[in-house]
């Protein structure tokens, strides 16, 4: 999507350059706009740890190059097919919720299972994240498009007023590689002249809704609204709101949802006002061996420093500032679970369907076991 | 309540030195612990529009303060009983959503109306601010006597497991006079030795939460977590809060909440979870001349800038940080209605009741019309 007039993704690779992956540092964002080398498996995993880089299918990305990586460095190690299984381990449990870091992962690993020579092992396995990288953006535009048509109906029924359209988090094109997964449709709508407004949730406590989706979509020029996480219900209650759209994580086989902390209570005050809740995701982040949400998922406790500090700026200065006591404890969960009966359905990127087996698996019938 | 292991209010008046009112200024909070001393009506005001005291009960208090300062600097004006009615019309509109504001300056005024010596004009208006004082006290602490019975029942059926209970924003002693509202039953259960422990809503946008309620509870030594607004329904999904407390600004006859932005949202997931829910209100925050709050409670929208910047310490000084761009837009919203479907009850001076008309009513008989 456009950053300064120009179009940009999360993570691309530089022909001129194939040693090395580059990235936007979403740290920075909104207050500075870097762009960052990753040079080895170790930076791959320290963009993830540190979230330079967030988002199920980013990361997922950016672990397939670290494996990449890993196997161009693989020759300076005594041994190195140990090597890169280490580094890909280190590289699949960088966090713990999202599915695609470990289906990314396994997937290069696999492919590259058989290879011996090293150049072709290295060749094999660039090739085939530079395939799920160009995978994913095709995942998001399509499931834009299918999206597209839940605004468009929408902006029919209340005759061209801006369709008002609240998101948690970030599930932009940062998060993934372009077009995003929830503001896909956004974007798409935007672009086909369809007035819509976004209602941003600043999602606390890492504020990546006020930071990154805001960013985003001032770059792109989509007309929205920073609001507290705790504003949505009120919005919904008022009539102010029109359509949810999230993304997730990671989703069961059965429709329940992890997204970002807070995620369950929009979709309660959705449910609770007779709007629509979509969730907008790429099959990758759907764990097609789980089934129930609350008990399969594991939700990452993180770090209470996300909490007690923030980042701001001061006289044009990025700052950290303390704004809890250091003697009240606190506690950090990152994730939710948002359960199958309240959303509405799942926009993937073959089609529209409602959050149950039934209908998941019609869609990906790959996946059907009994 | 207890700071530094000495007993406070949140407002007192000073024997040695009638003419003045001392307040804790709760802008500070939790960084500096500082009183301030209102030394006239516009000193009062102030410290209401600018938050220096804040929650309804505290502001209705600190409002009556106000009207008695006016009669005691009345005679320096030309007009003394224009300069009162005056001063007593701005105090009652300082903050659009609370009921208390309007309610303690009309009594006030209207006990003084008809009192003609100014001597005796402010004496009455000091003895009357004092009265109201003195009763918003004992009403929190009957809340809490009658509170209290709720967290033992609990506290006996979960075998003495400390008792966890989620409140969102300050309903602590510093919104009152003491003890607070939905803090009162967690005071005195603490106090009697049941174990409790507090789930602390950080409560944005003004963070009163972590920085009000946290600072209460770490000072009376009630252990307690800190979390974001998003965290609560997670808690309550795993099992982890075995009641919300929180208090209103303003409730309509019918149980109809206006309290703190986010509230329904909790509302919903404990009802989601099957969590008993309880409002603990004072009846002076009680609003019995309407029925329905969506459409008849005046929801302030509060300035912006309290979501773009926030205060916190860099090396033990209080710096304000702008944490979103100037570039996108922001609303604001300070209060939500939680509608009397989802209360589980309301804790009154007078006991506990149904959040309907109908049980209201009958504690409060002399408010009844049919």
């Amino acid at each position: 999507m456009i950053v300064g007039g120009k179009p940009y993704q999360s993570i691309w690779t530089d022909p001129s350059n194939p040693e090395v992956v580059r990235i936007i540092n979403q740290n920075l964002l909104p207050f500075e706009f870097r762009v960052d080398t990753i040079r080895s498996p170790e930076q791959s995993l320290e963009a993830i740890r540190t979230m330079k880089v967030r988002g199920a299918p980013l990361i997922g990305i950016c672990a397939a190059f670290g494996v990449y990586l890993a196997c161009l460095e693989a020759g300076h190690h005594k041994d190195p097919e140990k090597y890169i299984s280490q580094r890909a381990e280190e590289l699949r449990s960088a966090r713990p919720t999202a599915v695609n870091l470990t289906r990314a992962v396994d997937r290069i690993m696999q492919k590259i299972a058989a290879v011996k020579d090293p150049e072709e092992k290295s060749e094999t396995a660039g090739r085939e994240a530079a395939d799920m990288m160009e995978e994913e953006k095709e995942s998001c535009l399509r499931i834009g498009q299918y999206g597209l048509e839940i605004i468009r109906e929408i902006s029919n029924r209340i005759k061209g007023s801006p369709v008002n359209i609240l998101t948690h988090c970030n599930a932009g094109w940062l998060a993934c590689i372009d077009y995003g997964t929830a503001t896909s449709p956004i974007y798409l709508a935007h672009d086909q002249g369809i007035p819509v407004h976004v209602w941003v949730d600043e999602t606390r406590p890492r504020n990546q809704g006020a930071r990154l989706t805001a960013w985003e979509l001032e770059q792109h020029g989509v007309p929205h609204t920073i609001i507290v996480d705790n504003a949505g219900g009120h919005l919904m209650q008022k009539g102010l709101v029109d359509l949810v759209i999230v993304g997730s994580d990671r989703t069961t086989r059965t429709g329940d949802v992890a997204n970002k902390i807070g995620t369950y209570l929009k979709a309660l005050a959705a449910g609770d006002n007779n709007i629509p809740f979509y969730v907008a995701i790429p099959s990758s982040s759907i764990d097609f061996s789980i089934r129930n949400g609350m008990k399969e998922i594991r939700v990452e406790e993180r770090n209470p420093d996300e909490l007690r500090k923030i980042e701001g700026i001061i006289k044009g200065e990025i700052h950290l500032v303390s704004i809890i006591p250091e003697s009240s404890p606190v506690s950090n969960y990152g994730f939710d679970i948002t359960p199958a009966r309240l959303v509405t359905g799942l926009i993937t990127e073959r089609g529209i369907c409602a959050a149950n087996e039934k209908e998941i698996i019609q869609l990906f019938p790959e996946h059907f076991y009994s």
